[in-house]
């Protein structure tokens, strides 16, 4: 019995498969290689009980061809599916990217599961999917969904597509609504733009927005730890989770300074105008996290403890590669 | 100055087209004649301000190029987006169906307005946006929004990207949510069904479920009065509407008594069993049209009066086609 991964050499991907390995499971991971990289597998790759492809999932004829070779090998019983586009300007620039790489890979890893029997699904799903809604606390039942960039659209399609498929072919479904997640291995993210720009010129951080800007953070450990929590515990057919942390968040500003106290003390930090960074970011919003600490999980990081150890994390691998 | 209209040639693309031509506007309708029909628009035709073309908007390169030359001669101001698939058991048994011909004609008009400059958008959204919530009253801010068909979950996608698309080249967009809508020319539905059954064996009527089923139905003259009234007066930017009637909606065994009044009185109906007529289908809901009520509309006929309308329509349609 085999639990499949897509996206596995991606950012949670990767820690994710390690942790399934850790508990004693046969892993299968495809990844495009084109956000995620050959490098955040190195460890698993010794593993015995680890398998990986490189298969591009928006391309339905390979993605079958290689699903069906290792379900024959050894029947899936559970897909996580953590492929899709990260980076959520580039999507804004051409929607093209969202649309191919979150949700297009989510309908043919759909189709592949009806198609092969497989009826258990966990989607790493976004806060993106509430769009904007300023202070008002977000929980999984609010409404309405108005995404604010398409990589919030396509991700409330796949949540659709999802929900849809549980009426006709599937058994379970878990919807994780992700919040910023940080960590290691980092490839984008406030985080990881500050600790680069600094090594560029470490006299000074240019900031976008004017770090007022307040968001929940969740370490990645505590990601994959809650993720197997919900899905060892969670009784629904269709179990969606807010995922993160019990606190206020914490601001752009706070990140800035933490990175500059790690990397660069004394730079100094020039803040842009405006509460938003980018288009497609939402400048602040509060997120539930009731439905998760009633079946009985707590992160074991706050924002800002996420936050500094993520720096500690980032800070060292971006000497290292 | 041009309308545009997607699915012009199907049910409300036909009937919206000749109120916009009754308002003095010039309109330009494409349909790809998959499930709209050209005799839909025979009156139409004759018109000076109208024009048609066969394009199959899940094309889009065929699309650009047809959209741009109406742009070039007459430049699109505002765009009704119609074109879906409407058949819900066709995208429960093929979810490329409504991938392609419901969310893909999104995506792709969407890329167009982008590349011309189009800003406003009017899209057919549906109740099947909200999924299976019982006897829970839904409201436009209801959530969560877990849609249990392909088609209620590429009407979701088409929303989401739509919202997505306010944050970057959009300036207006309407979203109206619509119920059952009943008239001519029709192409599925229950009346239509039962008519067509009746007509083959005018002694019996067959019912799927077992006709408790309750359900609000608008007639289509009715909805698209609302979606111009919601156009003329609503200031929001994203102005999302749940359009219907104002009551408890009709069972499906209602329906059947009326439909064999009116074609076959005296056949006998036999229901099945069950709540669902089929896969996909929502077996009762309600829905609140508070928020289009506070704008001051309300429609002329009530679930029981416009079934009674759109069957001796149907009826007639019938023995016509």
């Amino acid at each position: 019995m085999t639990t499949f991964i897509t996206g596995v050499a991606g950012f949670v991907g990767a820690n994710l498969a390690a942790s399934l390995l850790a508990r004693g499971e046969r892993v299968v991971g495809f990844d495009n290689l084109c956000r995620g990289a050959r490098h955040n597998l190195a460890a698993l790759l010794k593993h015995p009980k680890f398998g990986f492809e490189v298969v591009d999932l928006s391309d339905l004829n390979a993605y079958r061809i290689a699903f069906r070779a290792v379900h024959t090998r050894d029947p899936v019983v559970h897909v996580w599916h953590l492929a899709a586009n990260s980076d959520i300007p580039a999507g804004v620039a051409d929607p093209n990217v969202d649309l191919r790489d979150t949700f297009m890979t989510t309908f043919n890893t759909l189709i592949l599961m009806r198609e092969l029997g497989v009826k258990s699904i966990a989607f790493a799903s976004s806060s993106a999917v509430y769009g904007d809604h300023g202070d008002r606390v977000l929980s999984e039942d609010s409404g309405p969904l108005f995404p604010i960039s398409n990589y919030g659209a396509m991700k409330l399609a796949s949540e659709g597509a999802i929900s849809a498929a549980l009426e006709s072919h599937l058994e379970h479904a878990f919807l994780f609504r992700f919040p910023n997640v940080i960590g290691v291995p980092a490839t984008h993210g406030a985080i990881y733009d500050f600790v680069r720009k600094l090594r560029a010129t470490p006299d000074r951080l240019e900031v976008l927005g004017d770090g007022t800007q307040q968001k929940c953070y969740l370490h990645v450990e505590d990601l994959v730890e809650a993720m197997l929590f919900i899905q060892d515990r969670a009784s629904e057919r269709l179990a969606c989770y807010n995922i993160g942390a019990h606190d206020e968040g914490v601001t752009v500003r706070f990140i800035a300074e933490q990175v500059v106290a790690a990397v660069a003390p004394g730079a100094r930090i020039a803040f842009g105008r405006g509460k938003r960074g980018w288009v497609g970011d939402v400048p602040r919003f509060a997120y539930s996290v009731d439905r998760l600490a009633a079946l009985g999980w707590r992160p074991r990081l706050s924002s800002a403890e996420a936050v500094r150890k993520a720096i500690a994390q980032v800070a060292v691998q971006e000497v290292v590669l």
